[in-house]
């Protein structure tokens, strides 16, 4: 299947609005940092999966339409199938898991890095395609998994390197607890939503609108003295302004506590915030749930959430499957990254080029293959086919390369594109370490 | 946006026809792959870079329609635009080419791992959604440049360890030269295909076809020795006999022997044959072409195929852009890996596992997390909440898990789960050495 070329009809290269190219600059940070995360999931015994991109309509979105079906990419095939683009990839996976469940280790552990697709109207920073970096625990209901998923968000966006942040974490049974007592579980649903918007609409929206939804000031307020118990930042205070809202110890503060614990064990105490306000507007959450913020760019919103969901495969399967997971979403994080560490990552992988004339070729082709394979040192050759160097030189900047090495009669010549320093020698293995040892 | 629950009814979890999940283990060695192909891609100076999966069914497939748009999924967004998913990866880079080559540094080196969709008729091996993995250098019309691709090819397939292989070199210009000197240039596309198919449909209905579109015994024998001329194995053979029927040297000949000479330099020629039976169907072709075929599985065909073009972005714009490279097809091959070579993949990244009861929690996760982080070791942990061991057995052996740990009052016991072997020791260095020195 080749393009028709269509003689001298030109076709403009045009993208689709809300979509894009990815540059090699960005993308090498992209791969990192993925490499990064998948080094971190491996190490906690994590394993990969993939799904299909394109599913049955049905199995994504339930044999029912609605409002958010807009948002999918959903078309009829050529077998006059109904199928549909996948926009995440917790649904993908509910699935998998009850096609899969009784081949799989048990509780089985999973990340998936892929791209989603939603029609949604592009805005800064939003795009129609996206990648999400999805990782689970599902087949045990423990505090362990819990904490294990959580301290695997940290270690992860320390692998990355985005700077400082906060899990902020919340129970949403002790939510369901509060909500209980005060008689109000059958309207949880839309008091859980309008909660999860406090960061963006303010306390004060907030209070309306729950007010509109509950009808009793009292009440209200209760509640959100509970949304916002977390606000002194001690742990230990909030806890307890948690417990004397939600009637006492109970086994959902129980296992809040538990979770706390064991991330302490660890030392990781200074990454959590115990926040109630946190309500993840989602209905599979069973448990605890997370948001994590940056330090340094609160204002982008959520870049990894997830929580405890107790029958997430429940629309494919009766089996009981209870899981814990988290999202990340890489096209926020390296936003943030390409905003606050763009010079941690700069330094380009490529770290030599070797500029070479028409009659040097195969020394330089030999010379390249030996810094390659024999010192490990990633090597770009560049033909000059001028007398002009100025052409080579801006090639290498571009590409972000630190150093250049050319021929003399004798030996190779290594310079330092920045410092401009120069190092000769006749044998290549001196030139490697030159470049090791700087 | 998520999954409606409909109550009682369950959706059946079945996947689309001709597409597939990928579980862990086929997942893990795909990732290992691509780890791999990437680190020798970084090694030559090639850099990433990402196209969107959608993109205008016009910028994709040209404007008119056609036979081999049925085996695209196109269809109408949400916004009336004629979309299609694209299904290689070669149209997408010609168009980004076309949109960014002023911003890029020129010769342009980059590779891209990416999924394509074809609605063909699924078969054994053939999904209608596959991993293609491409590099190409572009804005470069150089032996030098020929070299470098295929040096790659050969070191990335060495580096993913696919056992014994043949790169098997053509040019389609000394093809041209044959062809022209038999007064059949205007019958080049027939022919090409014809000869393209010659492993597949064996030389005597080759001859019949050729004799066809040809009408002249005499011109389709000497398309046929041309064709054969790779047979004896010997490149200095084969290309005397090439000259002679191409009317002695030539620009296009000399190329060849240039870039023969340049892997040659480099120790690369037992990879190497030369092999006029090579025609490569597509159009877009000018230069040398070339196919690589498994020592040990011939019959899966080409994994790695490609060549020079030097005029692939011409129908977005008007910029001579000359470029060379190749495709990987990352199924294909790990099809070929699975079946030839997966014991060298089977052991599983998680080295180890930590069995332990609900009152040792705290201790688990500390200690996994020292052992993940201070030594590096892919430590998995499992929960025992019953008496029967064998449930967490068969856990690291569905795994690939190779040591199992677990505590004693005064210490940590090691067991070695294929040999039985015990180690047993206070200190956790002490149980990561004997990791590591086994």
């Amino acid at each position: 299947m080749t393009l028709r070329n269509l003689g001298a009809l030109m076709i403009d290269p045009v993208i689709l609005k809300g979509f894009r190219d990815s540059l090699p600059e960005e993308e090498s940070i992209k791969e990192e940092m993925e490499e990064k995360a998948k080094k971190v999931f491996s190490s906690y015994g994590f394993e990969p999966i993939d799904t299909p991109t394109l599913e049955y309509a049905s199995v994504l979105l339930g044999k029912g339409g609605g409002e958010t079906d807009k948002q999918v990419f959903k078309f009829e095939d050529n077998g006059k199938r109904e199928v549909a683009l996948r926009f995440d990839l917790t649904v993908p996976f509910a699935r998998f898991m009850a096609l899969h469940f009784n081949e799989l280790p048990l509780p089985f552990k999973r990340y998936h890095i892929a791209k989603a697709w939603r029609g949604e109207k592009p805005q800064k920073g939003r795009y129609r395609e996206f990648t999400q970096c999805d990782f689970d625990i599902v087949g045990e209901d423990s505090a362990e998994s819990d904490a294990e998923i959580i301290s695997m968000i940290i270690d992860t966006l320390n692998a990355i390197g985005v700077g400082s942040f906060k899990v902020h974490l919340s129970s949403r049974p002790l939510l369901n607890r509060l909500l209980s007592s005060l008689d109000l579980s059958s309207s949880s649903q839309e008091i859980l939503r309008t909660i999860d918007k406090i960061a963006k609409i303010g306390k004060e929206e907030t209070k309306r609108e729950l007010l509109e939804i509950i009808g009793n000031e009292n009440k209200t307020e209760r509640i959100l003295s509970y949304v916002e118990s977390g606000k002194g930042g001690d742990f230990d205070d909030s806890y307890r302004k948690i417990l004397s809202l939600t009637g006492g110890d109970s086994e959902e503060s129980e296992r809040l506590l538990e979770v706390y614990s064991l991330l302490r064990a660890n030392g990781l105490e200074e990454f959590i915030v115990l926040d109630p306000s946190i309500a993840r507007g989602l209905d599979y959450y069973t448990g605890l749930v997370y948001e994590t913020f940056l330090d340094e760019m609160p204002e982008i919103g959520s870049i990894c959430s997830g929580g405890r969901y107790n029958e997430l495969a429940s629309l494919y399967t009766k089996e009981h499957l209870p899981g814990v997971g988290a999202s990340i979403g890489i096209d926020r994080l390296l936003a943030a990254l390409l905003e606050l560490r763009k010079s941690d990552y700069a330094t380009s992988r490529v770290k030599l080029v070797l500029f070479y004339k028409k009659e040097e070729s195969e020394k330089a082709l030999t010379s390249a293959r030996k810094l390659r394979r024999d010192y490990f040192i990633n090597t770009d050759i560049y033909l000059l086919n001028d007398k002009k160097q100025k052409k080579a030189y801006d090639y290498a900047e571009k590409k972000g390369i630190l150093y250049s090495l050319s021929f003399e009669e004798d030996g190779y010549v290594l310079k330092n594109l920045k410092s401009r320093n120069i190092f000769k020698s006749e044998e290549l293995k001196e030139i490697a370490n030159a470049i090791e040892n700087n």
